[in-house]
């Protein structure tokens, strides 16, 4: 067995080798042999790539190795590398020599169906598979996109915490731990820390995770995901709501324009991303409930909209559909009472086409002291907890708007997979915390 | 009192407005008057202005207006955009009309010394301080370029999950939650989950928030902090420390070259600053020890190094200081054998110049399954937890390093401030969960 030569190449790097040999390290994803000639598809993390292993020109014992690889295995191999419009990646390695570097007896995850289950528990090894890689590549494309457009826009980026004396919106489904002998909640938003920011730099952002210890087990819940949110002085519902049509189109573009290929391994239907352009279409929620009661929806105004409800309206659009003001029994604490309207507020949710349901939830927020004191007694909420809150609006208080983008959900959307749970590495579900 | 006219400039544009009529909306961070003219120094979130009020030139009303502002009221101001080289910003408004668009009686931070406490009390309101928004915008243009640096190395970004069911490095400083009837730990490092993604995506990192439950005070501990941890498959140590220099120059590098404005308000002398660049010098732990005992240090060989170590190690270097090779007892047991020393790992420290001590730990991670698990035996580890990540070992075993450098520390050096608890908007330390 030869002694891999000292030019060691990445494998998204081999169209700068044509016709030398060139030496890589990667992980064995397949192999077949036809007798005379045997082929292997190996990864590195930055590409995949055909080696192909002629019998006769390779000695016995290169040959026998290529025989006992199994998939997984980690090998270096040495060859020449070699131009080939066919190959998926355009190049194909001429194998000169192999050299195993670590076996892979008994792979637990083969080239046939598992049930997800068996996947998830694996799922420090299923993140190798070209699928989940590809979503994966794709989530981190958009997450560089989500601070590309808040840095380019002058947003400073405000980290809030986790850990929370205060009570969020739902307090049956905080996650608590002991705190030197208080108790913090896992923060379920960084809003109103971010609102806190807002006069010291007008457009702030916070970008983490978030937490809800919610008995759910839908395709669209995790107990742990990441969210976005834009908090931005001097802005109105309608500001607000252009901030977002931009924001998403943009997201979409960069998925487009920089994931092409993951894309295609997803089959995603991506004519109708390019389609994704401001302005979205913008109804609001009365107007919502009229076209739902023709749709035969029991939906009666003051409820909340559901998943079906959503849906439903979907059924009509190509693009994004805002729904706005919706009734101030239906929404949280903080939103503006609508000057126009005081049942409603000023809010909006952003539903995403093809059955990916809400994407966003944004407001503006209510600047009013005494309107903001009354609806956290109305909610029954802990004023201690947000004494430092309501001193936003006691010195020099501000319109302004801001909104939170679920990451998962926008990539499932993006990237077309049913399931939230394969759109982040580890994904924490209501009876899984492992691995 | 004149309707402020609608042209809406931010503080940051007056420049392209100079002898423009325009209102800006911002908050009153000064006021003082001489009789016959009064300054108004206004910050919009983009900036601060001084704008002139010359009484014989605007109505009673607004003089009047002008005496009863008080800092941090919100007002509208009008008037006439005017060079001035002395004036800060380069700009100066003349001021046609005032209008208070909210009030802010009795504003608990004044311009006077306040005790600490009593601002991290008031943290909220704090953050409109200018040393504060320095500290800040400093933070957010390291986070950019924190992801940038990774993004343009075509690195993954793998958010690694907070909550977890393995028990991390030091048991007795975990957060935990109770998680539908399981524990869950909140994470103190992602490190364990990105070096499952390598053989996914080769290069790799996660930056988030971690958590250590410690009972410490001093001014380089927070409960919960940012820390970026990049995991580099088929990297050994040599190429760890090499990745490590690159990186901490660049953002030193990005700091200096964005930020330049906000180090003069926090007075850094930033000629230290310039100096870094590689290669840092690399000194062994065991080197470490004879200086140290020539400067009459008791530190035994086998013992990690104390703060009071690290800064006499320090007086001699005005770069940061890489000491590598710790003695295996000292360090976490997933760092690899020395196979020229078997006492001691392939591991590092960067230690910051000017006192800042340690911003980085870094290692080589041990590859070999048996030495691995007779490690977590070693350290009385519960071994079936790590079971996934010793399947990292058994399947496709890959030489790799990574490292995790802490966000606080690092600002608090590039700033040149004493207290990591001013680096993050709103700190978590042991006796401080508000606001």
């Amino acid at each position: 067995m030869e002694v891999p030569s000292d030019l060691l190449v990445d494998i998204n790097k081999l169209g700068d080798y044509v016709g030398e040999v060139v030496t890589l390290q990667g992980w064995v994803e397949t192999t077949r042999g036809h007798g005379k000639v045997a082929f292997v598809v190996a990864r590195d993390g930055t590409g995949t790539v055909q080696c192909v292993l002629v019998r006769d020109s390779v000695d016995g014992a290169t040959w026998e190795l290529y025989e006992s690889l199994n998939q997984e295995a980690l090998v270096s191999i040495k060859g020449k590398v070699k131009e080939d419009v066919r190959a998926p990646g355009g190049y194909e390695i001429e194998i000169h020599g192999v050299e195993l570097l670590a076996p892979a007896d008994d792979y637990p995850i083969q080239p046939k169906e598992h049930g997800v289950e068996f996947l998830l528990d694996h799922r420090h090894l299923w993140l190798r598979s070209a699928q989940q890689r590809a979503v994966l590549r794709v989530r981190a494309e958009v997450s560089q996109a989500i601070n590309d457009f808040f840095y380019t826009r002058e947003f400073v980026r405000i980290d809030t915490p986790i850990l929370t004396g205060a009570i969020g919106e739902h307090a049956g489904t905080l996650f608590k731990t002991d705190y030197f002998n208080e108790t913090a909640y896992l923060a379920q938003t960084g809003q109103l820390y971010v609102e806190a920011a807002c006069p010291a730099f007008q457009k702030v952002y916070c970008f983490g995770p978030t937490f809800r210890a919610e008995k759910s087990k839908t395709r669209r819940h995790l107990t742990e995901f990441w969210m976005v949110e834009p908090e931005v002085a001097f802005a109105d519902s309608d500001d607000n709501m252009r901030l977002q049509e931009e924001f998403v189109s943009y997201l979409v573009e960069r998925a487009l324009e920089r994931c092409f290929d993951e894309l295609q391994v997803l089959e995603r239907e991506t004519g109708k991303l390019e389609d994704i352009c401001p302005p979205f279409p913008r109804i609001s929620y009365t107007e919502a409930l009229e076209i739902l009661k023709e749709k035969g929806s029991n939906t009666e105004w003051g409820m909340d909209l559901g998943a079906t409800d959503e849906a439903a309206l979907m059924e009509d659009h190509d693009l994004p559909l805002f729904v706005y003001n919706y009734p101030k029994g239906a929404k949280a604490f903080y939103m503006k009472e609508n000057p126009d309207d005081v049942d409603t507020v000023l809010c909006n949710d952003l539903l995403a086409p093809e059955g990916y349901g809400e994407i966003i939830g944004g407001s503006q927020r209510e600047d009013d002291l005494n309107r903001l004191i009354a609806r956290i007694r109305e909610e029954g909420l802990p004023e201690q907890a947000y004494a430092w809150y309501l001193d936003l609006r006691r010195y020099g208080s501000f319109p302004h708007s801001g909104f939170g983008l679920g990451l998962e959900r926008t990539v499932a959307w993006i990237t077309g997979r049913h399931h939230i749970r394969e759109m982040i590495p580890f994904p924490r579900l209501m009876n899984r915390l492992y691995p």
